[in-house]
């Protein structure tokens, strides 16, 4: 719930408010728009009576909300949002699969396995060359020339692309270049870089942080739809827990929970979340069954010389046959859309 | 791997042993057995050279093997082992369906229940009539009377049967009228009553503790094998993570994981991993992509009475649903053997 | 909140009492005691309005409390419980220190390690006869032998011993030679085992599991509480994170958490936490300095040669060392109580 | 470890050494710098044998380090690195104490404060500035306007300043004003940001991300050492479990691995940890005796009415009884080194 106070509200007046919403189990906080205060309650335990909210001194209008997220929950957008991109439409009940390495090597390795893939059936291309890398002595990527390659790569095969945007200063590169600006796990709560791109025409695939809850997934989404971009595609890529076998875990639930609370498109990267090969075409198939509106792979020429994440990569075969098995599921999905 | 020493190994010998072992990067235990002493190494970080370890003083036999569990290890037996129970074969590639209440409640309460998930394509029954519960004042079950409706509605309804057995002196009741033994979460390390359970010649299902890791739920399972029963489905219930949108995090990687590791069946228990009953069959559908063995559903008459988990129990219809859907995926997986 | 109904309470009017506990945001469960249906509202969001409660049909008796626990809540008993045992006192602002080796090898060593942490000033003498191992491989215990070695090693050294049950099979034996029984981690919430072990007239010591929460550990000491024993020593041991530099996370803030909450005394394994002998002075004055009402500690002659947990025990000098840092710790906590 | 590769290596050459590497269990990436590639073995399971590093062709050189930090390294600067910042000395084995609101709501508030935590004990300043919000919609701080009443508030009262970086936009305006940059935990891993901190001549406190290992957190302060700065403080403020009776896990056993693997300081912020203010000064008091470099508390006037976090600020009265606890126990403390 989103209550307006009038401009010459008075701090009693704004506790009063406060003290109220946390009668019903909210923990309020207070903004300023426009002259205006704010005080927004993010979630609360019992539905608020928003007619005793409007009854309270200097209060202006009362905005009801289920969840501290508007634009990007399904109550205020019942449909589901759908992302079209060269072809590509996440969210309308397909299962399009974004493919390629994970960092742009060079030229020739991008444009072979943008052809790879494109002939396996992906619809859009992946591949960074901005890289977020936990040690600064790690390879970091080619940079713009690597943006140059993909768009090539993508052009000459039909396929959208998608890259990594780390920081503000890279975004107008990446726009230039790329159909899709993607915000990596470890900056989902870069909320000055979220606006930014929020401020792009373009479509932006968020990555969940691997310790983020589901909510403040989506409240990541809202900071980009507030700020001008509807066409946010969330995408999981595993969470932090104790498990070792495998580099994170998964939360396939996540998908049955964002389709339930928003209406935005969520596709699930198996390889981040796994961290193995082997386990990519079976998790990709959990996607698909679960009701994901697509998968990331990454597949790589020759995945031992691979500069990184080689370890998690499909080779080119592996990838031709997973691509067999998801359009044999997806057109199960499609007899009963999900 | 297991070292065997001579019986009258000295201390220095066994060190010995253990500091070779230990430059591999293993951390052996000790153990004895029939008078000789065992060293094992569970787990390295590199290959163990045997020949080195057999070169030891003292050393009368070296077992190699890859993993700290062997009997249930793909290793040791790379076939699949299929479990069957009247009809019901976990592991052969089929996707049998488990389902009942999550505590029998009454006699015509279990009755009903079991024709309905008979009659929807379910192939074993479940049901607790030993309830564990977190608070001493929760509903505890109906003890032996439960497992005689149980035994009944099973009977009537040519469904196997599963129930949790909760302690040792619980085993030769739960044996007598019960099909399947299962052993609860909170039970995956009760060392004793594991070997106990794996010398009564039943199937035994293992719940996956909500904070063990992969390789400690195959080491439980390890204890039953040894005690003499082979027959072990293992279940995935949900583990604890910092998410609380769901009550567990599903570890659907599980799957391949154990697939890798293991020839035991493995099937998933979505309810009590997602807490909510919307999202069990689109969990249930990702089990089954993922390659798992079967599932275990909580179905109930009227779930806004259950006594206990009602709001993760599905109503007749939703199961039925639910069911139809699990056919034609299943179907889809028969043509190509995950 | 606990509420007793009428002997022939009908669901209809059971079903009133929950619909109404819900509407304060509490999950209620069902139970029966004497003949009586019990309505138990575990945790609410919203304070419980009990004359409402009481006004509904067929309620017989409303006993308010805050939290799922009673015997061992705060609210119940607010005086500190104070577990004495041979000298040593658990729960008067004092900071006794058990300590010893984490298994019994021999009669020896547990002779020559009682007096050298009974020198030192320990109060009580730790030692494993029944060990759980993860594998069924490892080194199991020395068994009823070793129970006699401790307590002739307690009593030559006039220490309080404290020694764990694994199974209702070993209560007897530990009971007759140990003075505190010890339930270990992984049978925190083995329910039939805290039942029997609270039917014996000795104190008892509850380790936390490694992913239990805060009210599950109380929640598993009203279970012994409720079957006889009042006399409860919890221990924190350290909970199952991502993090891999320590074995577990010592969650240190049980506790003040568990101050407030409860009455019983809390002692610290920071051993078990950490996993590495080194980090364990500074965690002990840690607990110290945080309230903590004792600690155990894993001492052994020569830490390098132990069965078990070697890599975590202290040699004897370090011992000496932290208990001189503990007693000036110790002094000034004694100006001001915690 | 960290090879220096000729100008000229082939990727046969490359793939060489990173074979050898893994050999010892090592996980290489490859990354460039001035024309040469280097391989960095950022962990490994055993000692590497650098001599056998050498020995490949097209070797140049080989850096040995233990871990994958070396800057931050004690290995490679055994003594404590000692931030001193108008006074306080964070890394001498004194415990300045940090005390302040969470935001800077007024220029009386942080005037007021500043007298009080002055008066009180406090050498250093908090309060924030620019906030950074999970929700768009939540209060964002005052912006330079604050930054403004901080420095003012610090020179009336001979404090030092610490307040939060959030982009590198806001650098300039946040370095003019105040004495310490802080980095939140949310980025932690924003590494452009790192850079661009470390290139100001200020030191800067480094918050540990709530999912953060331990070796990630000094990777990310390697970022800023490598581009400058040497006068990182380290922060602790909790990591994410399943454990909710208390906002994050403060992971105390941080503080021995910190001082083991590094020579940076380390601070403890209770407060975000455990996010309520009882449980503040016991964890303050843990965090001295455990070793640790300060501790930073929230403190408000009137914690009831502040805007963010007032449930886990301190009164006046309060944070005056915790400081002269910490007088007594820090006196102890200096007796005898930690």
């Amino acid at each position: 719930m989103i209550v307006t106070l009038q401009a010459g509200a008075t701090l009693k007046e704004i506790t009063g408010v406060i003290r109220l919403l946390e009668s019903f189990g909210a923990s309020p906080s207070i903004s300023r728009d426009c002259g205006c205060t704010l005080v927004t309650a993010a979630t609360s335990r019992l539905p608020i009576d928003a007619a005793q909210v409007r009854a309270l001194p200097a209060v202006k209008d009362v905005h009801e909300d289920v969840h501290p997220f508007k634009r990007v929950s399904r109550d205020y957008h019942p449909e589901n949002t759908v992302v079209e991109v060269k072809g590509a439409r996440f969210g309308d009940g397909s299962f399009p699969v974004i493919a390629g390495p994970c960092a742009v090597e060079s030229e020739a390795q991008i444009h072979d396995c943008a052809r790879a893939v494109a002939a396996a059936g992906a619809t859009v291309l992946r591949g960074g060359a901005f890289k977020p890398r936990s040690s600064p002595y790690a390879f970091q990527g080619l940079g713009e020339e690597g943006l140059r390659f993909m768009a090539d790569a993508g052009r000459a095969n039909r396929l959208a692309t998608v890259s990594e945007v780390m920081s503000i200063s890279q975004i107008e590169a990446v726009a230039r270049y790329i159909d899709i600006l993607q915000i990596g796990a470890r900056n989902m709560q870069n909320f000055d870089l979220l606006r930014e791109v929020g401020r792009v025409d373009k479509p932006v695939m968020l990555k969940r942080g691997p310790s983020a809850k589901i909510e403040e997934l989506l409240l990541a989404a809202e900071y980009i739809h507030d700020a001008g971009t509807p066409r946010v595609i969330l995408c999981e890529r595993g969470i932090r827990t104790f498990e070792t076998a495998t580099r994170n875990t998964l939360d396939i639930s996540l998908v049955p929970v964002v389709k339930e609370l928003s209406h935005l498109p969520i596709v699930i990267d198996p390889a981040h979340a796994s961290g193995k090969r082997e386990y990519v075409p079976a998790l990709t198939l959990a996607a698909l069954a679960v009701g994901a509106d697509g998968a990331m792979v990454e597949v790589h020429p020759v995945p031992a010389k691979a500069l990184s994440d080689g370890r998690q990569s499909l080779h080119y075969g592996e990838f031709e046959k997973l691509m067999a098995d998801v359009r044999r599921f997806a057109a199960l999905r499609s007899v009963q859309p999900a």
